[in-house]
């Protein structure tokens, strides 16, 4: 599992206070950029001089509300490793408590938006990290 | 079907010059608040003086990037009306070509974030929609 | 005087009920954004094949505070035409309540970033547009 | 000086791979969110059960584009501790190369929006906080 805290801003919070869910979204690419880049060790500056790995599909359950000044810890695992593409599931805790549940599926793409497959030692990264979930 | 037309703006892209997916959220929610505020006439800040309808669920398949310049509709259907629950789709398309499927379910809850039947009038409404979609 | 309609909506309100400053600059954006569309007719799109315009120095004065369900209407002025640069005024009302001023000037740089004097049609579409403030 | 790490990460780039200036205005209030956090001691998240400081003004320059992958650092110093208000100085530097400065007043405002003064406490730290400028 690679983990990632988030703590909750006042940027992310909306007039009733809580956590306004597209701010989670922008949570859930933070922690897929910094899976990349400390897990992975493919960051996205150099991703994007090749391509870029846009989310192809993503599903999640809001779970219960995140306040202002909540810490929020993501654990993020690899589920599917294909050949252009991969499975991924985030879980955002807040004391033990499931704050929201997330599978996306992200694909790598050349520069001109065309399926890739992924480079090899990228996949082995994918493929430890998912022995380790 | 509601009818919700977005153009996409520089704030939406990224640097691989088409929409950050998290923006898209922004403009599901946008088009979520226009229908209340249009479709169903119960506009958000009516509803949030006594409570507010939090997204429980959201699925979506990014189909095709969109870019700078592009406008998008978004049609919405309202597709199952539960006690407190409502199950919304929303097809987002820009010259015939569809760019994102999402189905979501909300939520009416009180000020303390328990969930409330709708109102009569707001559940009529939804109803009426659906029949149209 | 250009004209911008801007509906204060959900995501721009922050957990006093009120919109979240860096939200306003947002608004600034699109306010300029629709101005190059439809004012100076180069628009976004095409200006940013060849280049960029931008911001590189802003002041703004929050003079009261905006809810959900305001309607804002932004009115942008060219107050100078340099070679290279632009500056710009813009009001922010809401029912005859100033809520906010600002002044910021942008540059026309190419695409390594260095300034370049504004094509002449433009220059002329500022001055037009100046003459009317 | 308090100061404040941001990464530059790909949701605060725009299609020219530099940041989009609004997001600039998110980071500057994270910036001062952390500082009355640690520096302070005065969370937001206590703050907003009595009241608020929003920003009176904001003065910018943005001196040097930064892009994807960047370190800022940002230093805040305290410039005046007025009897409601407090002016602020924060520059954002990269490899010691200045990306930004900028000048705010914040006001600290009771739950109806009137101006406040600053408790005593949170007085004596601006003031220590002044003389380590």
């Amino acid at each position: 599992m690679f983990r990632f805290e988030q703590p909750i801003l006042f940027k992310h919070c909306d007039p009733a206070g809580i956590v306004f869910y597209p701010r989670y979204f922008e949570m859930m690419n933070d922690c897929v950029e910094a899976f990349f880049d400390k897990g992975v060790e493919w960051p996205f500056k150099d991703i994007h001089k090749v391509g870029a790995v846009p989310t192809a599909e993503i599903r999640t359950r809001f779970i219960a509300p995140s306040k202002l000044g909540d810490l929020l810890v993501l654990g993020l695992n690899v589920t599917k490793v294909g050949r252009t593409s991969c499975g991924i599931a985030i879980s955002a805790q807040c004391d033990g408590e499931v704050r929201f549940q997330t599978e996306l599926t992200i694909v790598n793409v050349d520069n001109s938006g065309k399926p890739e497959p992924w480079p090899e030692q990228v996949k082995q990264r994918f493929l430890d990290q998912s022995a380790l979930a």
